[in-house]
């Protein structure tokens, strides 16, 4: 298998790779996302044209997209990328290339990067979440993504776990990327800050705005209210892990997103409280909880694979 | 094909029947289920004989077991049948016959035979439901059922809806089978009659224990009250599976179990709330719903269509 050409194309940039069998970036590229159908197709085709031009040539490329991609590869809707409304960018851009273009959704990429070149390395059945602004994911049984009958399978952010509970960005009420999410987590320090406690994590930031990442730093220097925090927010997270564990049946579960640099901090209650949640935990093996491994240019590597991929 | 022999273990009886290849069932045993697992594998040996004397004799059985099924078709853990516990049913059943055993979950059996012969005939992926005492089901993808890692795919009764809300039967807090089964609308239509309302519900119920068959009756009749009740059941239908289709994205759902003889009085409400639970409804496809076809030898069936499947 030639090496792919990666795409990720996000709201606000765009990341290319050349990737190896491995999954090693070889080659990279990064230019601001631009707006509208056309000045994207154009963006794609000048920074893969260049990417073109590696040793050996990619045979192939791949696209990530935030959003609704169906099984033909089209985009039939894009909460950040307006542009994009049942848009055919995969044909577009083959048709500037002279190579097939295939597109998926940026989740289902990171998730097949990270299950076959990343945190799920030895598992059969992996689910990989990632958890920023908001929670995406994908399934991967036997190295390919479960794509449902739409192509809209493992919408993992969008399910109902606290129907009471906070609207979440998609417009639905108690959906779990309302409660599990980086952005979540921030809110959850700030509310606390703003209460009069959280001394600690006020004082990581240090004047900043109060976000997930001085929960980790507070705590690491064993702050009890950022602990408390964590453990609420690991709470959070294993309430919707469990539910999804008990439907999707997976060997192994790879977190990734900002909130997987907690390490330790955010594993150790997340283990006990997934524990706890898991439907028949006494009696089954365990399902394997691991870090992601390729950060955020996850999705550019699923692209460079799925590039590469039989069809 | 030859058609196969297909048993249905349930905590209180077991039913075999001899289906055919369009899945209709041309010969049937009943017997109540015996307490432990040799008198079990007794039971089943008898039953089974008798039903390998049909023309032409069935080259295999399949058993569909309410519990956990391993992929080895070990039974690990069946709250119904506690004598059940890492228990080889197959093996012993195939020793004793002389013919290949295959064993599954009920849940699973029961979708893969509405998915293939009943209410989700022509659709390529099937989530089967059965809203009966609890709720179980499983995903039928090209008319085989999904297993996951460990055989325990599709507990889709067992996720978090509610966390403030109603024990499971199972023990966790909030899972959606204790808002949604049949059981939870005869809870639901019990406390209405005790807090002094539902006058239609329990004149339908006649003196007997109400039960959600009463609402139905009285909803029938243009009891407002028994209406209003079935809107909020719907709901509490619609959150679980809109819920489940944003995971799994069906191309149709079938609806079994004794709310199905709800009819139009369930489907129309409950169209209306999944559609407005359902992630993108504005830009996808939509999700069929149906009602189930085969009623309560659903699992039978599937046992036997696992005999007969190719391995």
């Amino acid at each position: 298998v030639s090496p792919g050409l990666g795409i990720d194309v996000g709201g606000t940039k765009i990341l290319a790779v050349v990737a190896d069998d491995a999954g090693r970036i070889v080659a990279e590229r990064r230019v601001p996302t631009p707006t509208g159908f056309a000045p994207l197709v154009d963006a794609l085709a000048q920074i893969a044209s260049e990417l073109m031009l590696e040793e050996p040539a990619p045979q192939g490329a791949g696209i990530g997209i935030a959003g609704m991609v169906d099984l033909a590869g089209t985009v039939v809707y894009s909460p950040n990328l307006p542009g994009l409304r049942d848009a055919a960018i995969g044909e577009a851009l083959a048709a500037r290339l002279g190579v097939p273009v295939r597109v998926d959704n940026d989740a289902n990429l990171a998730a097949l990067a990270e299950a076959t070149r990343g945190g799920g390395v030895g598992y059969e059945q992996v689910l990989a979440i990632t958890f920023g602004t908001g929670v995406g994911g994908g399934l991967v049984v036997g190295g390919e993504v479960m794509r449902g009958a739409h192509g809209f399978f493992g919408e993992v952010g969008h399910f109902v776990v606290d129907r009471d509970g906070p609207m979440c960005a998609c417009g639905h009420r108690g959906h779990w990327e309302a409660i599990a999410s980086g952005t979540a987590l921030g809110a959850m320090a700030r509310t606390l800050v703003s209460s009069g406690r959280g001394a600690g994590i006020a004082a990581a930031a240090g004047g900043d705005e109060v976000a997930g990442e001085h929960v980790g730093v507070a705590a690491a220097a064993g702050d009890r209210d950022a602990l408390e925090l964590l453990e609420r927010y690991a709470a959070n997270v294993a309430v919707g892990l469990a539910s999804l564990c008990n439907i999707l049946d997976p060997d192994a579960v790879v977190i990734g997103g900002g909130v997987a640099d907690l390490g330790e901090l955010l594993m150790e209650p997340l283990r006990v409280a997934f524990d706890a949640e898991l439907e028949g935990v006494d009696h089954r093996p365990d399902i394997a909880l691991r870090f992601a491994a390729l950060g955020g240019q996850a999705t550019a590597i699923g692209a460079a694979i799925l590039a590469g991929a039989p069809r």
